[in-house]
């Protein structure tokens, strides 16, 4: 597979597009490419196609779309991961991988024992980072999706977008969902909390609201390394992988 | 539960052990405790007490044991995860999260494309080093087996010991075996390779070998997470999680 570029803007109407600087300047000073070579470009949504650069100038590239072509196949299931807001390149590595592996939002979440306030979150610019993140993994691992990256929120809104899947210890007394008991879903938001866990009331919140409450094998696992394995598990389980 | 003391050579026979130097300095100047609190001992092959603090002196803990105690279950199928070396801290993740995930053997791999010599890593006593992060992810995900660290070997050695799975690229032209196709098995060898992959001539001597070639969905994933991603796909599609 060539280079492959990400230019939001690219329409299946239109035969010569611009690519934003950022992908101007990688074409360019990078990978040293110039008039005639083969690339890729997506536009975020799903489309692809196979292109060649037609002006490579320091200021601004153009790309000719050539033909349509086919990216790395979606997820069956669209799953939106909402995961409790981790120290920074830990969270920087779940949004890579949860990109990799197929979510199609990802959902920041503020929650009781976050260790990083909401206001501090909002100011630091934090969410501009992981979109930035989104697109280059996204990149990176063929799709030609990529998913959103929400302004980060507190667990009670997230509650009120149904159907949410919370993934809990085993050892809640709570009625709980072993994951061979799932059911498929077509769409599902998938609840993660921080290295402290969830508190018993946003457990509870989340039976309120019709959550469904998820365990995952009985083994401790690091707080980076629940979202891969939660998505893995869950897309092994449904035959969506 | 309360903390957990690896202690090699505990035995159901003795009822008063002494913990290692480094267990014991933990137990007193990291948690400071003292004569009578509970801890739990482990000896890494699979048993677990229920213990007390007999006496904590600065040179030397010793510990009495009350009762057997239940670690976390230890998996169905027994997996050896043979990893190629990556660099210092992924590679470290790697061991700490195989752990997590349940493998009885870690066996870091030298092949074609990896990017540190089997010598370096030979001199560099890195095997003393994983096999305390595999203690240290034993005790923190509460299993009472330490996984062994071997010492780095070629792929050729690892593959005289069937059965073994190659995880491979899915565009790969030769036989392949999906996931949902993979047959049960009491114990593998999951051989995943480095961040360029096997050589033609490495899946060759695999398949001569009789190893299965194993494709995991179509997505590109960082080399880090290829493990997890692919014991956590084994342990659920065999439903041993």
């Amino acid at each position: 597979v060539p280079p492959r570029f990400y230019v939001p803007g690219a329409r299946a109407t239109e035969s010569v597009i611009e690519l934003p600087q950022d992908e101007a300047v990688h074409l360019v000073r990078v990978l040293r490419l110039a008039a005639g070579d083969r690339i890729r470009v997506f536009n975020g949504r799903g489309d692809e196609w196979e292109a060649a650069v037609d002006d490579a100038g320091k200021q601004r590239v153009r790309a000719r779309l050539i033909a349509p072509a086919t990216p790395a196949p979606e997820a069956r299931v669209r799953i939106t991961l909402a995961a409790a807001v981790l120290k920074a390149d830990k969270m920087d590595a779940i949004v890579r991988d949860a990109v990799m592996l197929g979510v199609t939002t990802v959902q920041p979440l503020v929650t009781a024992r976050t260790e990083i306030a909401r206001a501090t979150i909002e100011r630091s610019e934090r969410t501009a980072r992981w979109q930035r993140i989104a697109i280059a993994s996204a990149k990176q691992c063929g799709r030609a999706v990529v998913p959103d990256v929400r302004r980060v929120a507190p667990l009670a809104e997230v509650l009120r977008q149904p159907p949410c899947l919370m993934l809990v210890e085993p050892s809640l007394t709570l009625a709980t969902t072993p994951l061979r008991a799932m059911p498929d879903l077509d769409a599902v938001t998938l609840l993660i909390g921080p290295e402290g866990g969830w508190t018993p009331d946003e457990v509870a919140q989340a039976v309120e609201n019709e959550a469904r409450l998820l365990t995952l094998g009985s083994r401790t696992l690091r707080a980076e390394a629940v979202p891969i394995v939660a998505l893995t598990a869950l897309r092994v389980h449904w035959e969506d992988d």
